[in-house]
């Protein structure tokens, strides 16, 4: 009961001060306690079970779950109907597809470990669009190559979710029961903020009572380092028109004369930034809470890899407010991201000589706390109002989504129990990270079921996420499975201690 | 053949200052001469072809010649088989598809009034590119409604170059002979600046010994007023990539450190323009030569019709340098319009939250006299070159289209006897007029042949050209019958008189 007791005045205390001053996410030194967990056998198994869970994964990332794309509303039914058809499979006590106003929730549980605490694992089994035309191979069938697997969703989060489901398998298969009760909630609405999430945590509190909770779609650091996130930032996406004129418009006939919407579009768009690279709409910086303390010390630690932006994207080059250093602006700072525009004559080849009368522009900002996503987005607004030349319309298309920052205090048994894990899995300790990505449901579950849910994810970060050719290592498939399997012994075995 | 000297002296007068100073386009007071030539009966036949005319846009439009695509190179050599096909069928004396460095040109004289002058006549059967979607029916399918054909090139030229061809087609039919001698030549890469159509000229000039000449891609100045161009603006294409990385990244994982290519591409976007709507370029307005007196006149004469632009466009909003009229701006000031822009998820549907890691834009620039269309082409890569932020590679497309933009008297005998003609047709004198589109192969004619092409054209300037549900009037096409016909037996009748 102690770490319940400590954890419940941390909530306490963090309840009363979450919204006020920065939570202190780093609380030094960070001692990792020794564990005697006997794994070998449970590794041979896996090895064993990889030929038929790589066929498992591969039916999964067939399925082209875009949960921000309609078109795709029926592939999010076969994709949860996939994953409750395989944990029924695997003995959970209970599993459902519970409907949502937008795409289901998968839930399932296993509910007889008597006197055992309550784990909840969070995953989604939603995957971004695809770029087709950018891929090497198709997006939504699973290739092998150099050890890895390329496909949409490989890494976020579908190969993410799949190893704590196939680590509670393989216990339940050689053992036929497992060291605590679990809870597994799958959401389809992540890449879109999960706007449904929190209605459903309300609806089903009954079926939530957990003890504490991890986070499937997490990192580690590299190869040989673990991670836990203290932090992740929220994220609000809008998308608006330009409009000049009701057509296009020939360029010598119109040309000088009537407005052209691409170029409005860049006037807008020009007219976020300021010369020194910050956001220029008016009060978007004032709910930003300054970095603490113990974040600042934090970054200290984290090694720089000078390599990895060259090798991930190609590039070396930096922009933001140099005000901050680079981790402080991808981790604390709030962004504004042009993720799309178009307009006019856009085919790969030729050219037509036209003044459009319609551009399309979407963003996206990474809040961070106190930001407010629906103020934001007003605030995005009456920007566009205020800096659209004459002549020009501006229609927002609302998608209502909005992940909320969050922070993750460094302390309390379920951040701990993690601690320790990771820091026999790796034979060293975890980093303290924090993450410029958003996961909209850890502050739902936060808020509603009153536990934090601390990262415990085996990706990483040049799996090329969002982008084209994601894939995962099939290694870190074999390790994640590990890392759970000690997790949830641990647990069983010190909760309450 | 005093209107001969007189032209051969307008064009050592016009020789030797055209690159100087502006050439006086306005010759007040123009007066019409009387024509007494009987269309009664030549306006029952065109009445009574008409289906079988009908029949045959419907299928020279079906063609998509889009010059400025590659995968349509052999659609350009059907277009111009079918013309080809057509005049041998009406009886020229001779018919050619000669190829170029680029699509094909169509020639075909007839030569057998002797003593008489030889008048040739321009037209384009390229088309420009479609956005299919934009359009309510198929563009590549003649539908009528309301007394109107929609379809790509309906009125841009492949309608307005086969006025001219029926109204041969009618004379040859009822009189076996002309009354003068004809050479049609109808250009493949009119929408791409015509880049080969000087080379053809210059290697074909004793095939084309012709003392006047006519555009058939001109205007009406609307349903019951003739009008004639006193000069047209040049035009150059640029298409340019800005890459800020070889993909698109998470805009959580490198949101704040990594530059985002639809920034860049809108802060250069909007370099190009200063806050009065000038443009921004250096050295951009260098040659720009300043209107003429008889030009200022000119416009003063040109009715205001204040609800066109909303017909048309849907707009009455108004754009460009305020130091100048609205039609000096669309006559006779250079623009510089972006034509396209495209970069990051741009699907119709979702969103995706990247930063994308290129973005393309693509120009147009309409020139004025004396601008250089490579030297404009030299300055906007400069310019963009200067105004890229840090991180960002940013590579062109040449396109090598460039027209020249031109100028012409209103005196001479060419002018004159279309000035007669429009006066009888539409009882009532033509406005003269110029216009901010380009049709480059205009200035090739008069540097290689030494002739003015002047516009004599029935469409008219709502008809959507090179914007999406372009049409032509039926109307309109009969009245360029008549108009036509008149004309020709006009020279015939008083050239060198």
């Amino acid at each position: 009961m102690k770490y319940r007791l400590i954890l419940f005045a941390l909530h306490l205390s963090l309840l009363a001060s979450a919204q006020k001053k920065p939570v202190d996410t780093v609380n030094n030194p960070l001692v990792a306690r020794r564990i005697t967990i006997d794994t070998r056998e449970f590794e041979t198994f896996v090895k064993d079970a990889q030929p038929q869970q790589l066929r498992e994964l591969a039916e999964f990332l067939k399925i082209p779950s875009v949960s921000s794309v309609p078109a795709h509303k029926n592939d999010m039914v076969t994709a949860a109907e996939w994953l409750a058809k395989k944990l029924k499979t695997i003995g959970m006590t209970q599993t459902e597809v519970v409907a949502t106003a937008g795409h289901p929730i998968v839930f399932s549980k296993w509910n007889k470990a008597t006197g055992k605490p309550t784990v909840l694992i969070y995953g989604h089994y939603d995957v971004q669009p695809v770029k087709e035309n950018e891929w090497k191979t198709p997006p939504f069938v699973a290739t092998t190559s150099n050890e890895r697997i390329y496909a949409r969703g490989a890494a976020d989060d579908k190969g993410g979710l799949m190893i704590p489901i196939w680590a509670v398998e393989g216990i339940l298969k050689r053992e036929s029961s497992l060291p605590v009760n679990l809870v597994f909630l799958f959401d389809g609405e992540e890449e879109k903020g999960s706007p449904n999430f929190k209605k459903f945590l309300q609806t089903h509190q009954s079926l939530l009572k957990v003890d504490l909770a991890y986070n499937a779609d997490g990192m580690q650091f590299n190869d040989s380092t673990g991670s836990i996130w203290m932090s992740l930032r929220g994220s609000i996406a809008v998308e608006f028109e330009v409009r000049t004129a009701n057509t296009d418009a020939h360029s010598g006939i119109y040309g000088g004369k009537t407005p052209n919407a691409a170029k409005a579009a860049a006037q807008i768009i020009a007219s976020f930034y300021t010369p020194d690279d910050k956001i220029a709409i008016e009060h978007f910086y004032d709910r930003v809470l300054p970095l603490s303390k113990s974040e600042q010390t934090m970054i200290t630690k984290v090694p720089n890899d000078e390599k990895k932006d060259k090798n991930d994207l190609g590039t070396t080059a930096e922009t933001g407010d140099a005000a901050f250093s680079p981790l402080e602006r991808l981790w604390y700072r709030p962004t504004l991201e042009v993720t799309g525009v178009w307009g006019g004559y856009t085919a790969e080849e030729g050219f037509a000589n036209i003044i459009p009368g319609s551009v399309h522009v979407r963003l996206n900002c990474r809040t961070v706390a106190d930001q407010n996503g629906v103020e934001i987005t007003r605030l995005i607004k009456q920007h566009v109002s205020k800096h659209s030349p004459k002549g020009v319309t501006v229609t927002f298309k609302d998608f209502e989504s909005y992940s909320t920052p969050i922070k993750f205090p460094a302390a309390g048994a379920p951040f701990q129990l993690a601690y320790d894990v990771l820091a026999t899995v790796y034979k060293k300790p975890p980093l303290l990270t924090a993450i410029g990505g958003s996961i909209g449901a850890l502050t739902d579950i936060k808020e509603v079921l009153g536990v934090y849910t601390y990262s415990f994810g085996f990706q990483q970060g040049d799996e090329n996420f969002h982008a084209p050719n994601e894939f995962v290592r099939i290694a870190d498939i074999e390790k994640g499975q590990k890392a759970y399997y000690v997790l949830l012994k641990h647990i069983g075995n010190e909760w309450g201690k």
